[in-house]
């Protein structure tokens, strides 16, 4: 299968842990080995990442560094796409055979400057931090906050991605036999200005919404959102969340979910698997090939197939689960 | 011919400006303007660039952030290659015909872990400070500074390049008539362990050298390395100073050329050129198609071709010259 397979940020740095190069390396070596086993299954996969603790991160130092330094969220994103992109290809490219070709390629990806996201901030990037210091820095520096788990996040306009300029390069590619990394960060968001030219924009486009897009475009069998959450639960968080196994896109509603982390991830499945023989698949990164069989996470189909679930969620203690043997839930 | 064109930090970004965004972007686009030019005449180009100052203030900026973000060289030089392949990819793609096709590609560079250089750091990144600034910076954070002009500047390990990883890509995409930017910063360097896998490692190697070894892999016919200066000068910065308007690779002593700055582009030139029907050529950005045509700058040729010289170098006043009229000293 041609699978698009995304990199959730939450996948690449877990929330509390520390945004150390070490810290990054060890969780992008932990991917790559998911990455590597679909690629040893015989599939031809693309792979895109997300990118919300680096950027934010990276704001966060050029605020703090010489004030000529203060660089737009576009150029942010690209130096995200670069830092990113070379420890997957880098880790990934240690566990393939030596002949294996693996490209990260810059993207950019078009937005409609009249997006209403650009009047309503919603993508979260960077860390958590207190209500006062995300007040300080709204004062200070005129950034967005909203409330998140127990604090306050930064957050940025996500527009709608639209086209991706650099496609005819990565199909190439891709029709080639090389691994291309990609879209990272959702791409760098572009507009069409009057002349026709293109500018960047401040901005971060959701990723798992510029996955389905390139997904749709590359002509893939199936777009794989790989995160830290073992499937698309109903009722997260309550004692009767049930996970789902399999859905129809046509009965699944993205708003049932949270806006900010699950909601994009459904959204970017339910449309993709809306088109005959395409599937989208939702879970954890250790569970991929898993995933593509139906044994771990949740799987979206096309058509009105009525939701399976799997047994009720249980909290596995550590050891438990295998990939291949997704344990009592599966 | 097949050209690889290699963007020099300073024709990106010159001593003493700001390194805001706006900065940077009007310089690319000003470069792109060259490269464009290159490219109606026909010319099948692959672009490379500097990184020093922007891999600098990236440095600077991560120290001044979060303890935690403090990322080595080698993801520094990754950011770079994002933020720098952006723009140009960017503003030259606004130039080009609508069905060209641009990529920018991150490129990782081996060297050997036991080259000398990582005992003598040479290559200055970053901004010129004063001497009280380098000092308290080399107690603060181990960091090594060199005396450059009025003041000082942080010198960092640069070794010699070895193996582009990802020429197979590079090579594949340029064969179909895509334009490629790679090795952005000399590329990221990297270095094979005793189990056969990669690791990056702290140091920029010089874009110069990395751009040659490119040319030569890839077959170019031809090394143009763009910079700040009219040619190279016999005499640099004396009063009875000559330009070299074309010399043969086997009389071209790059000792004689400032370490710095001139001497790694000399020696670039030198090595490239030194195999017979290749040539190289070093000049001002605005003058790459003159440069070409032998009207501006300095090339060198295979063989021992005694020295040419141009006319006694004058200071031109703003306006004087356009690319293809090289002036006075043409």
């Amino acid at each position: 299968m041609r699978i698009v397979v995304a990199l959730g940020g939450n996948a690449l740095l877990k929330r509390g842990e520390p945004m150390t190069a070490e810290q990054q390396r060890n969780n992008v070596r932990h991917a790559a080995k998911s990455l590597a086993e679909l690629i040893a299954a015989g599939h031809q996969i693309i792979i895109t990442h997300g990118n919300g603790p680096q950027v934010g991160l990276l704001a966060l130092q050029a605020a703090a560094g010489p004030p000529d330094g203060v660089h737009p969220l576009d150029l942010l994103g690209a130096q995200t796409e670069g830092m990113i992109g070379y420890l997957i290809e880098q880790e990934l490219g240690n566990l393939l055979p030596d002949d294996a070709m693996i490209a990260t390629l810059l993207t950019q990806v078009r937005v409609d400057a009249r997006d209403p996201a650009f009047r309503n901030p919603t993508k979260p990037i960077g860390a958590t931090v207190d209500e006062l210091t995300a007040k300080h820095t709204t004062a200070y520096r005129g950034w967005t906050f909203a409330p998140e788990g127990q604090g306050w996040r930064r957050v940025v306009p996500s527009p709608a991605p639209l086209d991706i300029l650099e496609l005819r390069v990565i199909a190439m590619l891709v029709e080639r036999g090389v691994v291309v990394i990609c879209a990272g960060g959702g791409g760098i968001p572009v507009v069409t200005q009057k002349d026709g030219s293109l500018i960047g924009v401040e901005a971060v486009i959701d990723k798992d919404r510029a996955s389905g897009l390139l997904a749709d475009r590359l002509g893939a069998d199936a777009l794989l959102l790989l995160t830290d959450v073992d499937a698309v639960q109903v009722g997260f968080g309550e004692p009767d969340a049930r996970a789902i196994a399999r859905i129809g896109a046509d009965v699944l509603n993205p708003d049932d979910f949270a806006k900010g982390s699950m909601g994009p991830k459904v959204e970017a499945a339910r449309c993709f698997a809306g088109s005959k023989g395409r599937i989208a698949a939702i879970g954890r990164l250790e569970d991929a090939i898993a995933i593509l069989a139906g044994k771990a996470g949740t799987m979206v189909v096309s058509g009105d197939e009525p939701v399976s679930f799997r047994l009720p969620h249980k909290k596995l203690a550590f050891g438990d689960k295998s990939p291949g043997e997704p344990g009592p839930q599966g």
